[in-house]
């Protein structure tokens, strides 16, 4: 076995999950992740952990909807589903740990499954939801082909993309991580700043007063239920300025290229993109929320150097900066205090690897990508 | 998908483990058994269930073990396993059905794990187990290359070997088997002769007064949990007679050819085999139950023609009988009465389709292979 793969399994285990003796761990492995999964399992017996493995197979929750579609006799087309599933629910609520292991042969495995049938089955499961997010969940993928194919990347070279986001030296990244969410905690304001010849500028402010920034380090001791991670967010209001956002991103299926928006008020009153702006124009019109800002987000991970259309890469790339419109995260607010509401949340990201600033109550903290905790910081 | 994967999946669901609209159903899925698992999900979707799939791999299996020997600290160099799984324990105890779907990628996977290990892990596991037999649990095989190497088959070969097994005119032979069973229960003495030119003989006489035959019809109706199934089993007594096993068997990894037994006062006094006569041997010693028969097994699935080297179906085929050494089935006992006691059940397989005969009380039920229901049939 690929010692990445152990590596992997490993970061997982420990770091993420925080997995001790006599711990419950469900893991959860997708069609094709089958080696990932051989390597948690050894980990989990080396930890004396008891270990049950779920089958996360795509093209069997799909066969499961489309059986159940064809099955469904009340004749409106969308089948209904027991809303307690007792087996499942049962699963979850018994477990201590959740490891879910993506990673199947076709990333639109389930294309063909109406968006009734969808929201029906995620409206039923409700429960089962409820109950594995209150154990120590993590998320992570084994580099497939199919999301190498979706990355529009080689084989080998997704492999090492891969590995080089999640097996870094994390408490090191967590350590770097919590300076940027003093930073944050401790401002009132965020002013990004982009000047390049080659796209418009950007000339941002929004407001994180009384805001909480988290740091999500990959670890559910930090809150944070990915692996890979590396970003500090807040949750922004009070937005003045417009933003670009060189980095594409996929709206309903669609491609959205060089959004750009502005905003007055906190909300924004006018937009445009290169590509894609009838998906961008549908999400702003959802309600008011998707019209103001829900996420401030620093990517800090710098294992991740490139965009592959996987959030769980992208967002967290080194180097940018994302804002997303729509719902806040209740981890920023302060106790009982609500946030944006939206039914979306969509992030958008810049490149601030050059020509560019973040100033919190103006003072820089980023230039150039660098930060001024790091050598090179050109304050 | 290949239609055969389709009707394997309904005979399962429907014939086997009967399941309804709201059952709870667990589905575990080997390795290589992914395209079986998508349709018994699909055929589930259709009739209302409730699925949850686990990941059956062998290899996922072996890790956790090795892993958890690596791990073991008390030094005597087996790991101590929780003796109560909660999760697993939980998911059995709120499912209505498991459907077991075997078929991994190599039939050895597990070979390097210690006996002291897979001891451990099994005593551990004895709530799972029961939980799991409580419910309406019926286990199968994906036709896959590595059962196909097994058997000494090609793959297509064997592909159509296990759907004739498999798919099967359940209903009639149900009806077949249970004129069988109704003809052993009617029975005291049960006789079985061959004669044959290239063997020698079997002439073994045995009561099985006052024990009850089960209809081993691969369904949960029948209190069958084998798909394929089709045999027809009682625990007989005071066997006199000396038989011969032409069809080959494997005893602690050890292929046993041409086994020859000779009982007196119920047990075997004498024995040889024409290979594997250790093997053969070590099973007769373990203890005094082991030298006295626990079961005659009746094998009336025509679809299985041939040894496959795996006793899901070789004690099934069509045209042969078998005897077993070893623990009887409390199933064919009266109430309250102890069968055979012992520590193993070892199957022996003679093929009766030639110069044989089975009679109950004098009377031929079977000749050459041919029940007296039967056309063709000479009394």
């Amino acid at each position: 076995m690929d010692e990445r793969v152990r590596e992997h399994a490993e970061v997982l285990v420990d770091w993420s999950a925080r997995v001790e003796a006599g711990d419950d761990v469900v893991v959860s492995v997708a069609e094709d992740a089958h080696e990932l999964g051989v390597a948690v399992a050894e980990a989990l017996g080396e930890r004396g952990a008891n270990v049950t493995t779920l089958y996360g197979s795509a093209e069997v929750s799909r066969a499961y909807l489309k059986g159940s579609e064809a099955g469904a006799e009340d004749g409106d087309g969308a089948p209904s589903f027991d809303d307690d599933p007792a087996v499942e629910r049962a699963l979850f609520e018994a477990a201590d740990a959740y490891l879910r292991i993506g990673g199947g042969r076709n990333t639109t495995a389930t294309a063909d499954v109406s968006s009734e049938t969808r929201r029906a089955y995620a409206t039923a499961r409700q429960a089962v939801r409820e109950a594995r997010m209150d154990t120590d969940w993590v998320s992570t993928v084994h580099p497939t082909r199919s999301l190498a194919q979706q990355a529009g990347m080689a084989y080998e070279e997704y492999q090492e993309f891969v590995y080089d986001a999640v097996c870094r030296d994390w408490e090191a990244l967590a350590d770097e991580m919590a300076a940027m969410k003093d930073a944050l905690d401790a401002g009132e304001e965020v002013r990004i700043v982009t000047e390049r010849d080659d796209a418009p500028d950007t000339d941002i402010a929004m407001s994180i007063a009384g805001r909480t920034a988290v740091n999500s380090a990959a670890s559910v001791a930090y809150d944070s239920h990915n692996l890979p991670s590396g970003e500090v967010f807040t949750a922004p209001y009070d937005t003045e300025g417009e933003a670009f956002f060189d980095v594409p991103m996929t709206i309903d299926a669609t491609r959205v290229r060089d959004a750009h928006l502005v905003f007055e008020g906190g909300e924004v009153v006018d937009f445009s993109a290169g590509a894609g702006e009838v998906a961008l124009a549908s999400v702003l019109d959802i309600d008011a929320g998707a019209r103001r800002l829900g996420e401030l987000g620093i990517g800090m991970n710098r294992g991740i150097d490139r965009f592959t259309d996987s959030i769980l890469f992208d967002e967290k790339m080194g180097d940018t900066v994302h804002l997303a419109v729509g719902r806040a995260y209740d981890a920023c607010l302060p106790e009982g205090e609500s946030g944006n509401d939206s039914a979306v949340h969509v992030d958008m990201i810049s490149d601030v690897s050059e020509d560019s600033r973040l100033e919190i109550d103006g003072e820089v903290v980023q230039r150039n990508g660098t930060f001024r905790w790091e050598d090179g910081f050109e304050g």
